[in-house]
């Protein structure tokens, strides 16, 4: 780890996740072996000394905070949030909060994640709820889609929002100085879409987004901009048949090459595959952008290689300093949209 | 070809597509050779004969209706067809309307196809405009998604009516004799999805559909249901983002596999995933499925192969009367919710 900067501290919710607190302690272990970032375990203070202890980590910067609840799937967040003051997921957010902590990352249920950031950390101005997306498609690793993440029946600010997110990230996340915007629709041309694409269309033109127009489902793969924006209801469900589409075809791979190729080929071809079209998974979550401060979600099926990634992932984001860049870049746009200027 | 059976009349615009009227009339001679068809091609008179010349075609059923006019790419289609009343389009739709022919094929610009059939053939009740959709995935090949064709903004009884169009589908293209259906949603539980999801949940529940709630993306490549039901919008995003998709995992794959396989095997490999993926390619072409009458809309881009593919198509869909059962089976769900009982 480099000397002369110092260690990024991440706050985990190490009840979170179907293989929690096991695989998170071990994720978080490595972590810490690799360096760079002070880790801050959130739970009941036995159960997490009884983990700990079964791996050996003489001096590495991991402590504990006690927590005494956990939220578990299938609560009613808003309820949990109240009954449960002193649940994990709570205990980890507010470290971030208290300036203890530079994020916080739990695999715990989506509702309560995303209600505890919102309560706790609250949004940057002009952001109702968290924005989900990045590169979903590791085939064309340099278009970012806003959002996937089920912000639905969006209005056309909602959107714009979105390209500013998403602007934001591959600027800071992908070092793409001024990244192409689109908009999702199906058909290039100006008109063609639902009404909320063809009353974005001129708000993108007026703004001082890097507008290129409209792309259409097929242009995803093929990478035709940085920053594709669309309704979270369209985003997810795309993300999420890549997934389901990524797996399939490397099973029909496994089929179609037996006996052609050694099995050790095979395997490795469609894991490659999987991952490719699994980059949510591959990544081991994603950031709840637009929250002020750094927090992060992973799938409840995570396991440890997901927590070291989403430690690491956390830890790029604090550094570049995402979460100022957004705040600033989405007052400028609304700035420039009401002046007329930029 | 079968004696008992009358040959299945086809009229096909023999100006439309972007190779047209060569490739048109290529398939058409394949698909005449086969049998039990007769064909009906319709475009300017000396044009057709001096192609039909190149093929040696003696004793076909091939007949030709002169037809002086062509819509073409990007003319405004209301504007079209009022002035061009004998376009190729127009008289070859006013043949199925006139019961000259069972079938109407063109490869022309969509707006013109579509606003031929609505003018001239009309929508079964229930229907305002064309659903488009059926199996798109070669994946998942008894999973019908409906609508992938641009009816966007929906409210709940076009998804219903979706839903309908796909039973009757799957009844009568796949033999499925009671096709389970899907909402497709962000989220398995009633509650998930956007407002016009969790409007049609009840609805679907109250229907005699064989409903079995909601799916999300990653259910279509396994496919959950036979009919999946989405607004138009989400349909043709997907149905494009499955092409695109396809066609660069295959290019992936021929860099993956280079060198490990022969080049024959690899082209092998690559073109049976882009014809999985691109089923709509492959089979040539789509039912406008609503329109009173059998009328199928074709990718400009379509050569010899793809004619000839929809051609047997239309043959198939004529056959099974899937129109008069569609007529059939959406009164019967209006009915049967009209009156809360089947």
């Amino acid at each position: 780890m480099s000397s002369d900067k110092r260690m990024v501290r991440i706050a985990i919710d190490a009840m979170g996740g179907d293989y929690a607190p096991g695989e998170v302690i071990k994720g978080v272990v490595t972590s810490a072996e690799e360096g760079g970032v002070e880790i801050i375990l959130v739970g009941p203070l036995s159960t997490l000394q009884a983990e700990l202890a079964k791996h050996a980590m003489s001096n590495l910067p991991i402590t504990c905070i006690n927590a005494d609840e956990v939220i578990k799937e299938g609560e009613p967040p808003a309820l949990a949030l109240r009954q449960k003051r002193n649940a994990s997921v709570t205990v980890a957010t507010k470290l971030v909060k208290d300036g203890k902590a530079d994020a916080i990352i739990s695999a715990g249920p989506t509702g309560a994640v995303v209600a505890n950031a919102l309560m706790i950390l609250g949004t940057v101005e002009g952001i109702d709820r968290p924005v989900v997306g990045g590169p979903f498609l590791g085939l064309s690793p340099n278009t970012v889609v806003m959002d996937v993440g089920g912000n639905v029946d969006c209005k056309p600010f909602h959107l714009l929002n979105f390209a500013v997110v998403g602007c934001v990230y591959a600027q800071k996340l992908l070092n793409i100085p001024n990244p192409t915007v689109a908009l999702l629709s199906i058909g290039a041309e100006e008109g063609k879409g639902n009404e909320l694409i063809k009353e974005c269309y001129p708000l993108f033109q007026r703004s001082s987004l890097n507008f290129i127009g409209n792309v259409e489902g097929n242009d995803i793969a093929t990478g035709q901009a940085n920053v594709i924006v669309c309704d979270g209801f369209v985003g997810n469900i795309l993300v999420k048949f890549c997934e389901g589409l990524g797996i399939t075809i490397a099973q029909w791979l496994k089929t179609s090459l037996g006996g052609k190729l050694s099995n050790a080929e095979i395997s490795k071809l469609s894991d490659n595959l999987i991952a490719l079209t699994n980059s949510v998974d591959m990544s081991g979550g994603g950031p709840l952008l637009g929250v002020n401060g750094v927090a992060m979600i992973m799938h409840g099926r995570s396991q440890a290689l997901q927590f070291t990634r989403a430690i690491a992932y956390a830890k790029t984001i604090f550094e570049t300093g995402l979460v100022n860049s957004l705040n600033s870049e989405l007052a400028r746009i609304r700035r420039q949209l009401n002046d007329g200027k930029d």
